[in-house]
């Protein structure tokens, strides 16, 4: 089996934003369908994990991208294992258009947790360095610390719901970046678009929740954002425009 | 070209509700997908219908499950053209399980609207004819008129965001139904299954428009639900549980 996976997506029309361009949820979900079965077809995935007792935690993720898929557009995901580590590992992405040209890069970083106790455990790294790669890493930043925002803002309410709840009944990832980017004003969007995405889940959101979501343009067309519940973050965000 | 058209999807871990079954919006997409993409390879599509300026709205839904995908499982869909009008055409789906058991049915109705206008337009009988086939509709019954509950319910407020917009600027048919069972409490969830969805939509959600969510139990077990703005539905919907 190949060290990097390759993934085919066409965009469909009903899941375009109202620019008729992928959004970055929807990069978001490719991004863990294709880190989900590459992993999975490795043996390093839901089921090997569960086997473990184990799950994966997606805890930090960068996505650059120079141009978004439009309408029916066939793309190609390219990923793989760029770093592992006892804690954590890295795994990169590159999606590129049908005519080979890149659209984007996007880095993260995963944890493993103890499926009961919900703590951090320790990685296979033996298992896993098996499928390190020549492959150079994406040539952005890798995702890191952002500054906390909620101190210096306003807060907007929001209550987890059943929409917002993945397998575990916890705030799926990508919900967390919906609830984010709706904060924003759509002549942004409609004059701008999101050049890099940054995100850093730190817990976890639980059904009825109280949360908060927090924004602030800290230099221009650089927002830093924050999902808190009781005053503490769940969650930080940096969004850049261009 | 086989008149009834079939679709292959595997259901996503991280795309499952936390019962781990696949959700009445998930199956909503791949209804979508698949009639959408059955009507492109037939030349009524999306593009097909661009070149006449006019562009498919749906207009009913229902959905009927005895049972719900779940993890990594591998579903069929298949769906054909039902019935043909000059306003509106019926299409049916039916959705199967790797054993070749039926998991559930669908039937929707559709209209067509001019693209400038967003007035209904004639449909071309003639050539949508061409695909109707002998297969019998699903045994479940169509989406009809739902009584309202607008007026004697009070609402959640609800405002329309950048994520629950479609190509077009509109609240996304999916996103609809989203915000209607989130209003459903998760111990229903996790006592019951719904065995019906069924959904009309009746105007277009926009940008920033104040909406207002309402549901009322019209019998055991049944719910009747609307989306108003300014006091007029925009959308009804009835969920049955089971």
């Amino acid at each position: 089996m190949n060290k990097v996976g390759e993934f085919h997506f066409t965009t469909e029309p009903y899941l375009l934003d109202f620019k008729g361009q992928t959004t970055i949820p929807m990069i978001g979900n490719y991004l863990l369908h294709a880190a989900s079965v590459h992993a999975e077809e490795r043996g390093f995935g839901y089921s090997g994990m569960s086997k473990r007792n184990a799950a994966w935690v997606l805890s930090r993720l960068a996505i650059e991208m120079k141009d978004y898929p439009r309408m029916s557009e066939q793309v190609t995901l390219y990923t793989w294992v760029e770093e592992v580590g006892k804690l954590f590992t890295n795994r990169s992405f590159e999606l590129v258009n049908s005519e080979g040209k890149t659209l984007g890069y996007a880095r993260s970083i995963w944890a493993a947790i103890d499926r009961e106790s919900r703590r951090p455990t320790l990685l296979d790294v033996e298992g896993l360095s098996v499928y390190l790669t020549e492959k150079p890493v994406p040539p952005i930043e890798k995702p890191g610390k952002i500054t906390p925002v909620e101190q210096t803002t306003e807060g907007i309410p929001y209550t987890v719901k059943y929409s917002d709840l993945d397998v575990n009944g916890h705030l799926n990832s990508i919900k967390y970046m919906e609830h984010l980017l709706d904060m924003f004003d759509l002549d942004l969007f409609k004059q701008k678009n999101i050049s890099r995405f940054e995100i850093a889940y730190q817990s976890e959101g639980k059904y009825g929740m109280d949360l908060s979501l927090h924004s602030a343009e800290i230099a221009p067309d650089l927002y830093n954002m924050a999902i808190c519940h009781e005053g503490k973050a769940i969650c930080r965000a940096a969004v850049s425009w261009q």
